[in-house]
């Protein structure tokens, strides 16, 4: 059966994927959730009609998401991950042996099962005897949290439907009361070419917040337009003021201390949006 | 009306373009030409349904692809571009001020007429005093060329078709002979995620003919993966050995110094398959 799914990226941009198969579509209550399987990309997690990850491709978000800011840390204990039900960022967080906790957020626990099912290779970290799962809304969590995380990742779907409080001043100001007095927050902030105006206002009210922040780049081939944004908060430490001796020695297949400088190396044009 | 276009980037990944506009439409003798209009990434350029390039993110590949190499030679003056018909990296190549003369070899004069026609501010380049355009086989012009270039780009397109043959470790060769003492080369190679056999083997063929080859990295939306390589080969200058005076000061929207130097920070993946 020649069966394409196509994800509408922007209101005049698709991507299409031949489905070989359609391993599971569910409404979870909270969204649309299916896994296809693509002769190329392998096996892919769609919210809503939109990729997530696949297995592909996905290493480059999830380390970079990851390893960033867990390296800029001295000596990251306790983490939190709010959204990242595939488990793909807690399986990279797991590689730093510091990490005494990390705390999973996530409002839907199909996800999860999905996850646990059909993407072994990226939920395999979820298992871990150092990984609490807190299925519920991620937002909460961190209102009720104080100085009870070193780094804090918010690795959520797009800003529409659950994802879109995670993107809010409010939310932003209630993860640097979490935060540890040296901690430092980074959040995936979408595509600068399809979305400036949302970057460069996460951008101003991060400022209004930390004394440290930073924007830096990464490419993942299935997301819209390629070049993807992430947004650093940090109290303390910079990324960009690592050492060679800093950078803890880490199995990866897109990071490695030259790509974590070489992300920070923004773009004239993205310059202009974020401010800076 | 819903009018769009899709390319087979892969064989089971697609893009979509809503078509807002069908400006042109005609086979050239070489390949079918067309010039579509969308909503956000504006005109688009595409021979043989195959998008080369957008009026929205065409600064990307022709800053990069124009740039790295230039700014690499201490003064360029004579410079080839193979293929390259809409303009965008002779418009490039003409900002930097030792430039005396630039060829530009494209085998379809109707590239050059529809850029002229709808791709004005890509195409501008074209009219300049130092331009000289010659309608033929670029591979014919460079095996009848010696000790004559200080750059030469390989602007092609995917190497199927009229494309196939820049490809090759014959034509390669040939550049070097068409190269002078300190000359050196670039050419567009594909997609890393999906191209891995093609960077592989062109490193190879080029580290048996230069002293010196790069491999480095950009962006580029439209692009199947984004993640866009390119090939350098060099007889004397070093990419990476610029120092900050060497950097001419330029116009531009994604090419800086330290992008430039961030490009070569290859993410583990990419120095597997380039093999360094």
């Amino acid at each position: 059966m020649n069966l394409w799914f196509t994800e509408h990226q922007t209101k005049s941009v698709s991507l299409s994927l031949a489905t070989a198969r359609l391993l599971r579509l569910e409404n979870t209550g909270f969204q649309e959730l299916a896994v296809i399987e693509n002769p190329e990309l392998g096996r892919v997690l769609l919210l809503d009609s939109v990729v997530q990850t696949t297995t592909k491709d996905e290493f480059v978000y999830h380390e970079m998401i990851t390893h960033v800011p867990l390296n800029t840390h001295p000596g990251p204990e306790r983490v939190l991950v709010i959204g990242g039900g595939d488990g793909g960022t807690v399986r990279e967080i797991l590689k730093h042996p510091t990490v005494q906790k990390v705390t999973l957020a996530e409002i839907d626990e199909r996800v999860i099962a999905a996850a646990r099912d059909y993407l072994p290779e990226i939920s395999v970290g979820l298992s871990d005897p150092r990984v609490e799962i807190r299925i519920g809304d991620g937002n909460r969590l961190v209102r009720e949290s104080e100085n009870a995380f070193d780094v804090v990742i918010v690795d959520s779907t797009d800003p529409v439907g659950p994802g879109e409080v995670l993107f809010s001043r409010d939310f932003y100001a209630a993860v640097f009361r979490a935060l540890r007095e040296d901690g430092l927050f980074v959040a995936q902030t979408e595509s600068p070419f399809f979305n400036a105006d949302l970057i460069a206002r996460i951008k101003r009210d991060l400022s209004s917040i930390f004394p440290l922040t930073r924007l830096y780049l990464a490419t993942v081939p299935t997301y819209p337009g390629g070049l993807w944004s992430f947004s650093l908060g940090s109290k303390k430490h910079d990324p960009l003021a690592l050492e060679k001796k800093d950078f803890r020695p880490l199995a990866t297949r897109y990071y490695s201390p030259q790509v974590h400088l070489a992300a920070f190396a923004l773009p004239p044009f993205v310059r202009e949006i974020a401010g800076v």
